[in-house]
């Protein structure tokens, strides 16, 4: 079964390497272009200046990149209005707490933003959610943050999935 | 889809933050109360109160709480016979193994009470077995435990759901 | 639902004792044997020595156990020919890492020998990306192996099942 991009938002969470940037480009490209993608990795060295420009590279012609690193309620509010892609939600997260920004504000105006969106809009997210519990405080925070922000998300999404080898399984 | 509690056990497992609990409450308050919610946290310190009382504050009315951090059996035993919630059994797990109780003999006693319950049961319980191995052998313990925990009362249940993003995968 | 193995390949991914092992064999048991068991857990010392003849002798009669720790492609050119049962493809691929040996070769090779095995095959593999970003550059490379080595399998595979508490979600 092919799925494709609705109206709305489509929520696309999975673990590592569980095939979610590949499935939600699909659900992108299966729509008329051009198509916007919100990379919102920050090359903090040369090894991810490299893996973005590879990523980039590994595309299909048709995208447009935008960065977005921290301000990705803009970047939707000024690109939102045809088929766009988030990836992802979780990078983001990380540039938003390690800039020490307020995450609950973060979490607010990225719901406004989505909400007025024209297009359809695809998010990625990594689920972080379901191994032990981290030593490490800031690692629990964040995968209390990141949980929460998928189930408002999901409120919110007209369709939710998670890959699992590369399959999505339809939660919503 | 709404989905309730219905007679036997329902039980709910999902990630950190995906929703379970809010998930579990529903499934019971769809039923006529009075509603009985066994919790198994446990107050070490000043900060687990705050939470627990925080938690109880934020149930709706018309919950009975009854605290069983390790006699979860008992408390089964004793207030079955309406509709019922447990959240959560990872808490309760922690608690018999920091208490050196029996694990197995602890499992088995937590099934006869079930089986002896006449309303309806639902259980939370944390899936905490998808990540990589731990290096800490008592986190190994914990969840291999856990996951023994779950499948032997997923055979006992009605209903099994995952949570994901606050959404439920029907498992059975 | 009673599931069983169909021709070609079968993968069956889960958590820790999430009873991946248990459904898979009750894949292969429920067609007509002899059923080939490969295992691929290396015997380091004493300890893993019994827990792998316990494991055997937990197996219902009827299966020929091959041990294949590494070479498992030659085991399947040599064993593929009628039901089979791989436990499991996370065990095999610590072993490729930790012999130095080229993973996308071994990947390859695997991915060959199954295309010409004739019996129904079913692969069992551990779910392991599906929490925090580990610390350790070890596990993370481990993980993305295990997460592009799912999904190369499940797009040759004819079924993806993913076990939670002991129960098959169907994910093709």
């Amino acid at each position: 079964m092919e799925y494709e991009a609705i109206p709305g938002v489509t929520l696309v969470l999975g673990g590592a390497r569980s095939g979610k940037s590949r499935f939600a480009e699909g659900l992108v490209t299966r729509l008329p272009g051009p198509w916007i993608y919100i990379a919102t990795a920050q090359a903090w060295d040369d090894e991810m200046r490299d893996r973005i420009r590879q990523h980039r590279a590994d595309r299909a012609p048709g995208w447009t990149t935008v960065e977005a690193p921290l301000d990705l309620a803009d970047a939707l509010s000024r690109h939102g209005h045809g088929p766009l892609l988030v990836d992802c939600l979780t990078l983001w997260l990380t540039n938003v707490m390690l800039a020490d920004r307020d995450v609950p504000a973060a979490f607010a105006a990225l719901e406004d933003a989505l909400a007025a969106c024209t297009g359809p809009i695809v998010l990625v997210g990594n689920e972080v959610g379901l191994g032990i519990v981290p030593d490490n405080a800031l690692a629990r925070a964040f995968r209390d943050h990141a949980g929460r922000l998928h189930q408002r998300l999901a409120v919110l999404a007209s369709q939710v999935f998670l890959t699992v080898a590369g399959l999505p399984l339809k939660v919503k």
